[in-house]
């Protein structure tokens, strides 16, 4: 069995945001020589998601629209009496969960046709990370 | 290690459809001989979910309008411009999730007394796939 | 390859609780010896929940309120013409999702600084189990 693990920096310019970075985890798995086996990809963070969906511009903005509708930003939570402001992106998280497998497959992702992991921040503008790790043989 | 890799196909009747696939998910555990480890079910399309709960009618018909209420069919969702009409069953496939898990400990799903695995469709009427990826020894 | 399994046991004495697992999910790690690999933290049941988010009462506070308002306690369900009562409770699991991978590094729980696991229970005061399941060398 072999394991190969690799962290993604992110620091992105606006406050929340949709990153493809089906890219990157093609280079991991490529750099780990795994044929099968799973891929997990892990948000390190509390506010932020890793997730599957498609690639399309307009279905971004859906995301974003029904995220504030379904976590909204602007209500007093109850965390922001630690001094904290970012409640909402809690719940984003929650919602939208932190993490993925992949399956690996004579050495691909083995995705259906218009599968793409993405990074969704939710409070960004700092620095954060993400964990690939890579399980098989 | 040993590895399994299987596909299932669907093409349900209706647009919404909920298809318990627990049976096979255990055929292909004992097609692949593996006694400890860990089977990936993870649907390959974007408008469609794996998930764990309960078999009864009246839940699953308590899940679809929940589904409906929190990620509507019917407004007109930003990726419509493309063409597209199914903007709502991506957002009730990032509500459910598209993948489970499930342990394997002395050759059987280690499941709790009530646990099904079901293939959720939410933009049937088409041929899609699940993914079963059985890792372990 | 290497493998381990344990259960944890609930019997809470409110209806909903959250309870923080990562110690005891760290201790059956070290149990394991396994150095680099997957644990799967997986609830048993179709009415609780496991999740990473941050241990600060106000934040779970709010993930309780929250939840009540997405899926809400007390209007009737399809499911209670079975008898049950608990239809919230299963919508509350999914929405939460019952799992969480946790990656292993160099022997530890391979998080970031504020990433907590917990047990989310929304139908309680009766016994119930979550399986931790390693895989790895």
């Amino acid at each position: 069995m072999k394991s190969y693990t690799e962290y993604l920096w992110f620091n992105t310019r606006k406050h929340r945001e949709f990153i493809n970075i089906t890219d990157k985890v093609e280079e991991a798995l490529q750099k780990s020589k795994i044929k099968e086996g799973f891929v997990l990809v892990s948000a390190m963070h509390i506010t932020a998601s890793v997730y599957v969906n498609d690639n399309e511009p307009g279905l971004i903005q859906d995301i974003e629209e029904w995220l504030q509708k379904l976590a909204p930003e602007g209500p007093t939570y109850n965390h922001h009496q630690t001094g904290e402001t970012n409640g909402d992106a809690h719940l984003k998280n929650l919602l939208m969960h932190h993490q993925v497998i992949i399956p690996v497959t004579e050495a691909r992702l083995d995705f259906g046709p218009w599968q793409q992991v993405f990074y969704g921040e939710f409070d960004g503008q700092r620095r954060k990370r993400v964990v690939l790790k890579i399980m098989g043989e």
